[in-house]
């Protein structure tokens, strides 16, 4: 095994608290009400249905950003805020994706990993998004791979294969990281090793999806430095 | 400006002692009495003359590792050495350009400007190939653009504004940093910003070439280090 690529939102980062601090400035500045978390998890349920006429065909592929805004645009107007938000205004807050914290084992964990493997991003975010992250969030990837080297999204299975091909790698050369069930059946299914990470506060004190592994991944590990020492102890 | 895109080959790292370092082990380990240098510089001629079939479409974009595998095929036998490579070897060989060492003001100059802004390749090499030479010669860059991104070559105009697109931004945010006047020439075109770096050995003690600038670059440097205490002193 050479490298390990990793699904980001959730997995390395924490996207609900990120979007919600963007969103609870951007209220405050209007004296909007809306509760910040409500507002982000609402833009997240936007997520997948909006990639999924990308992945059927339905819709040439367009990075990530673009599917953010036109959510960004739904969830305003279901949230009833529409005179609030300008064209300018929504462009700033669509860059709350920019600016997610890590979860606090993900810089040191990539750190240590990184001594031993090539790591690397594959997300279903563009090389620009992701990039802009990393500058945020201090994480120190060799590459940007992912949907946009792929020009699909996870968890379609080219996403995996065209992420190890652009390192020169073979599919069982390379881990998949992940806090999704989904992603890692995906990633296995394409001949990628399987790393799981428990995120259990993903989605706030009531998740109720990937509490556990639903299956023998190669590594399970609670968190980004248990992975690390499980690899390279 | 936002980020700095670079040219690799010449102007981070030296390709000429690289490429001599890995063909001098090879060649010692069957007494081959080939000047190593005198076959860096013979595999480097093939260099531009194999991207101008894809330049000009001549042929479908084929990463660079492709047409360097190709292209040590035809030199090993220009110097009469077909019998002593088999195809591992070769394979092995072809992953000199893998392992090419930093200018010494390199790393410390990207860093420093890493500080400041986004920096990432914008090489003819792969993701592969630039990934695993970052990681040979500590390069730390951001993300990695270039060919593989654009699919074509350098100075195509294409690469230029793949690479800027993939960071999310105008041309003109950033800057080309480059050794070589054709190439910011290129980048100036396309609209980018563009900044030029003296590397008078390249080529050795007798280089005719990019001694100096032919233009009036936005930034004009002695080195890396020189750049960074231009761009962000």
């Amino acid at each position: 095994m050479k490298a390990l690529i990793f699904d980001v939102f959730g997995t390395v980062v924490d996207w609900r608290t990120g979007v919600a601090n963007v969103a609870r400035d951007m209220f405050n500045e209007r004296g909007i009400e809306t509760d910040p978390f409500d507002f982000a998890v609402a833009w997240r349920a936007e997520y997948h249905p909006s990639m999924e006429r990308v992945r059927t065909g339905n819709r040439d592929y367009v990075p990530l950003d673009v599917l953010h805004r036109e959510n960004l645009d739904r969830v305003i107007a279901a949230f009833n805020l529409e005179l609030r938000f300008d064209e300018p205004s929504r462009a700033a807050f669509n860059r709350a994706w920019e600016k997610l914290p890590p979860w606090p084992d993900s810089v040191p964990g990539l750190t240590a990993l990184k001594e031993k493997y090539t790591i690397a991003p594959c997300s279903n975010g563009s090389i620009a998004l992701m990039t802009w992250l990393a500058k945020f969030a201090g994480l120190p990837w060799d590459a940007i791979l992912g949907a946009d080297i792929a020009r699909t999204f996870k968890p379609e299975r080219e996403t995996y294969l065209a992420s190890a091909a652009a390192l020169g790698l073979e599919p069982d050369d390379v881990m998949m990281v992940a806090a999704h069930n989904r992603d890692l059946e995906a990633a296995r299914a394409a001949g990628l090793k399987t790393g799981f990470i428990h995120r259990p506060r993903e989605h706030g004190s009531g998740q109720t999806s990937d509490l556990s592994a639903t299956s023998d991944w190669d590594v399970i590990a609670d968190d980004m430095l248990d992975l690390a020492e499980k690899l390279t102890g």
